[in-house]
């Protein structure tokens, strides 16, 4: 099989974790015989000191003519505390997901057993617990009119979904349960928010289309409860960008780190496969990020946008399987773990790639 | 002391916890010789069915007269599920926390010792906790304006922020977090929303006001992940009405049960002292809610409202007692509670009476 594959690997750890994801990707072509090219890319504050700009055209032209982005991470501290900046990196990352129309942000969420001790949930409520997030990723707060009246002393954003928008998520979602165990959860706060009405009603219309699958509604308050109190009470979650963004993050304490979770953002066009991690500035450059994450989302580019089940299969078995021999990064380590066995970024991805060698 | 005090017990499992929230200040006030006198007024689907305003000039009027307000909760089934519902039992509450002037939401995260066990987050992440959260109450996406166009296929809510709203409420938190641990974590999502770069702007402005206290930023999806992870982390958390709203929901697993957690609404006139958990119909009229969040409520009406630190404390020792003497509500029994200590509403009330008898 040949593909085209855009690396953007952004800013911070990202630089350093996608790079152990592409070493995925050509040991894969090369087991399996596929053609797999590769190209890079700019975003965020990495194009914005190179370009002025966090998303360069080319960016955008190199992506849409792909098969899929491995992507990294964007953000940096300049700009977070400096509330009147203009420029943002985190617009690249915006702008990238808005231009290729990738409305469907796929988060899964499961925890490798091995990992059952590194999380601060007790592991009997954790065992068993496979949630798959379904967020949308191209409207909501995010996208709606945003400004400043009264003198720059009011500032306002605007929360704003269509029914196109929610539908187009909804049917994915309810899909997904279907092949899974045919649970939906929608997530609003359709109890306050106008917005979240539309979102409960365009839900609940789509609801009779899948009469194997059980709808409930949840407020996001009391999911961001749920969530922790009892994660297996949740196989398909359906939320807005927002709501998504919060629960996602949240989740990742379900999966004992927050270094280990992948995503994949699909839509009209080219699929992109990112961390749910950010930028790390804070251990950017020490060689310590767990690259896992960017691992799991080469699986889930082999698995949904290349079709290679048996490959995708084969990734996430490596990181088991790494797990499993007791190497962890930092991130994931814990008392137990010996400290021979803490490994920095490429020594993990290393034994990866051993791994995947056979 | 003279105080007179409105009971608003509103909807679901609120008229019985409120019951056992009133019998406790009664005994205080006979115990301390005080006078507290009572009236009650309606709100929510009760007062919807009774006059069909969810938010009845007289229960404005009423509270407005009184000292301190001792609410339940409001919420019905039969709204959530009808997204094209115009008067629905929470603008009871919302109206009621706009028309007092109540912006400033403070939620105390404390774990009891005894209920290390009933968290689904591990002991060890647990003991220490102690988080003081000041929620926004009157502005933000809950009150901006909101609606629907385009046929009533699209919809919106404004997430809308002025200074002096930000600047009442961080005064508030910087205030209580000198009487504390001297740390402060302001939540936004700055990286996004404009409304969050005001919110920023004011924090930061506020700040060197306070040269004591240790500031951090937080965007919220970390923030929702570090409260688990991390719980000791925080001691202030400053945040806007959404996302206070999900925060400290999801911190109810910090201290063992939404059951346990109290909140004081408190701004330019009389404060109104309410459980976080809600109406919860699916337990309602069974007799078996949990009534020590309103308990605890009563606590910090008499500490906040009436300046009483001697009886506040007193009933929060009760509590503290009566979970060491064994005795829990449904919520928070784990395998190890002897099912005769498993008690319903009252006879949890019941005990709280004994020990304050004394
Ligand atoms: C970096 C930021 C803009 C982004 C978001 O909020 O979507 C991130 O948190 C994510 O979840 O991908
Ligand atoms: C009932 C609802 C409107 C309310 C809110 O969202 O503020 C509740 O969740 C709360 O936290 O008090």
């Amino acid at each position: 099989m040949k593909k085209h594959i855009i690396v953007i690997a952004g800013d911070g750890i990202g630089q350093e974790v996608t790079a152990v994801g592409k070493q995925v990707l050509e040991l894969i072509a090369d087991k399996y015989n596929h053609e797999f090219t590769f190209d890079t890319a700019l975003i965020g504050h990495a194009a914005i000191e190179a370009t002025g700009n966090p998303l360069p055209d080319e960016t955008v032209t190199k992506s849409k003519a792909s098969d899929a982005i491995l992507f990294g991470a964007v953000g940096h501290p300049k700009y977070d505390n400096d509330p009147s900046a203009k420029v943002r990196p985190e617009q690249g990352l915006l702008g990238i997901r808005k231009a290729l129309g990738l409305y469907a942000n796929l988060r899964p969420i499961k925890l490798f057993d091995e990992l059952l001790s590194a999380s601060s949930i007790k592991a009997e409520i954790l065992q068993g617990a496979d949630i798959l997030f379904f967020r949308e990723l191209t409207g909501d707060v995010y996208f709606g009119e945003k400004g400043r009246s009264d003198d720059r002393n009011t500032a306002y954003d605007t929360m704003i979904y269509s029914r196109y928008e929610i539908e187009r998520i909804a049917v994915k979602a309810f899909d997904a349960a279907m092949t899974r165990r045919k649970k939906l959860c929608s997530v609003d706060k359709a109890n306050v928010l106008e917005s979240s009405r539309l979102w409960r009603e365009v839900v609940q219309e789509i609801a009779p289309r899948y009469p194997e699958v059980e709808v409930e509604h949840q407020f996001i308050d009391a999911a961001a409860m749920l969530l922790i109190k009892d994660p297996k009470r949740f196989d398909v979650v359906l939320t807005g960008n927002l709501f998504g963004d919060i629960l996602t993050d949240e989740a990742s304490q379900i999966a004992g780190s927050m270094g280990m979770l992948a995503s994949a953002s699909v839509g009209d066009t080219t699929g992109l496969y990112e961390p749910i991690h950010g930028s790390a500035h804070d251990i950017t450059g020490k060689g310590i990020a767990n690259p896992l994450a960017s691992v799991l989302s080469v699986a889930l580019m082999l698995d949904i946008s290349f079709g290679l089940k048996t490959e995708a299969e084969e990734v996430v078995s490596a990181v088991d399987a790494v797990l499993k021999a007791g190497f962890r990064t930092r991130d994931i380590a814990d008392k137990s773990t010996p400290s021979e066995n803490v490994l920095g970024t490429q020594q993990m991805g290393d034994e990866i790639l051993r791994q995947l060698k056979g």
